[in-house]
């Protein structure tokens, strides 16, 4: 017994090296949702979790959710296990593992052993299915179109993927506010801000919201011998002019954590010799700040209608996915979290945005939320080859053990 | 029997009619190189021409050539047959049925039933197999690589689809230098020009020269939502700056008729949320002027050595096709097609250079040659609704005519 909670470096990454044998694909991971071997983890993580005290089960969409025994307001620390087709071992993984080392250190802790912390490892936040959906269904937003109607790449229905797995008619997890007072997310950055700046934790301010774009040119398609340019209408052209348009207005509105990006571009019919006749592009951008991603918007438009009031090539601005707007962390959490790298990393954490989608920002919705991020090895994620330092996981989780304590000393203050 | 020589308006589009619905497809026409179609269409020339009184044969690699009975200086006139895969009734055959109707018209006028008028078909102008083969072949240029590698897209190879038409052991037809003195090729124009500027005939000056290229882009792929704009390596933003770059330089280097074209662009892997980490595009630039081409050559070179001697993300040039210079076309016979063309149509003709490719530039290395162009509705060419106004084409035909009988009354008062 600990006066105060210390985490179990070799057991926390033995957990991890065990998880990462459940679909190791070379250095990577290959473990989608629902998918066999997803589900022999989800065994695996609840039998740990039962081990570490905790009433664990698999509910009726997948999420492994250990519930603390003890009484009093319960911290959620989670994140997910499920990974992308080419994944990496840490994404995900490495917070839910955290969430079940912590509970094990703040049991073996005088100070802490009365401390309620439940564990997630939420059903597909990578969308094999239905992005998010274990935190979606927990939180209670409406996931029944999901259910009825995702598919998988293989054209699998979520609704049999879940009855192959024995899961047909299993409850689902729900949060109980009253119990469940605050949610933490540790978690990889998935960037390489905090590398390039030489810091090793990451306490996130906000998680950014998202717009998405597709741009369709209509112009005329004509030989591109015999067509002057003076009386050609080249979407391509058009194309490549609006997006140094774009740049300008976007770099006028924008801070250092503002992004921008065209994805993809398509000119057709795509040949040496032909003026394209029709154009088309993918752009996305992100930004922490909500207002900054509607004046992006409105710019983004204006450009658009400007474009079509002067030139012969027709642009159509079609909205896609979202929008997704800007999702704040808790102030007070970010405080604990803060505090927490403070005592033992002083000086080597920094507040940030995160530029990628979390289960935190469902759940930041219903109960206080907050993240917290150890540095990715040359900012690389969602690849075999994704990492972080052995000596930043440990640190990592440290911090985020200290915080869970700060944050539950709080909550059973408050009550 | 006329004074001058008339060409028959309704005979002439009679023919062209005819020819049209071998392999007709709606208003269009599809008729590849030694097809079925395509040699059937090639019987009928033959005989065809043979009504008009030439010695007419289907040669060895496919060219339909109508030699004429008549001794001293002959005027080559032709063009192509074959189309493009969803081609127009007009390309290239114009240009043959032209040659047949103005044979028989000179025939038909006391002042010029001497002069000597072979007609041509040349077989594969637009590369089913091999592009230029029947003029390459007739100028002696090498064609052996051609007649021993060259596939179609169904991977038939040439040789075998000549001794499918029963072509093997046929002889190939080959300019004679002494007695082909000059070449006429009428043709649509295939662009936009004639009609923009209210003009009836163009007189060709020049096939303009072109140059191929491709450039990559090697960058850093990365997550579009944690990689800062300041660290990134954007493979596509690199294209599309470089684009900028290019239009620059070549504007400043155009004249009125310098065409430039990117025709694909392709950024890897393709989606929203990835910073591309390869681009690859399609450049093509066309001029009449051999120096301006070099210059803007050049120009590419040097701003892809600047990039990459500035940038992160690298640049490099490959050269593709080619590379094709400018041909002129003579000076004398462009003399000819334009005063007869001012003699029958004051005012309404101009000179101008082919932006696409013909046969005479293949011809005009070994003897003069010539090119007449009519206007192309809407600028359209290579399109099953490609068209010419009816009236277009018999004043094409008249010019053709008329400057046949300046060209040919020429060639005999020089020898």
């Amino acid at each position: 017994m600990h006066d105060f909670p210390r985490i179990n470096p070799i057991r926390l990454l033995d957990d991890l090296k065990t998880l990462r044998s459940f679909g190791a694909n070379g250095p990577g991971v290959v473990r989608l949702s629902l998918s066999p071997v997803d589900m022999e983890a989800r065994r695996w993580l609840t039998k740990r979790m039962t081990q570490a005290g905790l009433d664990a089960t698999i509910d009726g969409v997948g999420t492994v959710f250990g519930r603390s025994r003890k009484s009093g307001p319960a911290l959620v620390i989670g994140s997910h296990t499920d990974t992308q087709p080419t994944g990496g071992w840490l994404d995900g993984a490495l917070g839910v593992i955290c969430g079940l080392e912590i509970a094990r250190a703040l049991d073996e802790c005088a100070a802490t052993r009365d401390f309620a912390i439940d564990v997630a490892s939420w059903i597909d936040e990578e969308g094999t299915f239905s992005s998010f959906l274990g935190s979606r269904s927990f939180v209670g937003d409406a996931v029944d179109a999901s259910l009825q109607h995702a598919r998988n790449r293989e054209g699998l229905l979520l609704g049999d993927a879940l009855a192959q797995a024995g899961l047909a008619n299993v409850p689902r997890v729900m949060l109980d506010r009253k119990r469940q007072r605050a949610y933490l997310e540790p978690h990889i950055e998935q960037g390489g801000r905090l590398e390039s700046s030489g810091k090793s934790i990451g306490v996130v301010t906000t998680i950014v919201g998202i717009r998405e774009f597709q741009l369709r040119f209509t112009g005329q398609r004509n030989h591109a011998g015999t067509t002057p340019m003076a009386i050609r209408r080249d979407a391509g052209a058009a194309l490549v002019a609006l997006i140094a348009r774009i740049d300008d207005a976007f770099n006028r509105l924008a801070d250092a954590d503002t992004v921008w990006t065209v994805g993809r571009i398509d000119l057709d019919p795509g040949s040496f010799s032909v003026v394209p006749g029709k154009a088309e592009m993918y752009l996305q951008f992100r930004d922490a700040n909500a207002e900054r991603l509607h004046a992006m918007e409105s710019a983004l438009i204006t450009l658009v209608d400007e474009w079509n009031a002067r030139h012969a090539v027709r642009a159509e601005l079609i909205a896609c996915e979202g929008p997704e707007e800007p999702v704040a962390m808790d102030a007070a959490l970010q405080q604990h979290v803060a505090q927490a790298a403070e005592s033992i990393a002083p000086g080597q954490w920094t507040p940030m945005p995160s530029g990628a989608s979390h289960d935190a920002q469902v759940i930041a919705h219903h109960i206080p939320a907050c993240m917290l991020f150890v540095p990715s090895i040359g900012g690389v994620s969602h690849d075999f080859i994704e990492d972080t330092a052995q000596a930043h996981i440990v640190l990592g989780c440290e911090v985020a053990a200290r915080a869970t304590a700060r944050i539950v000393d709080a909550l059973r203050r408050e009550t």
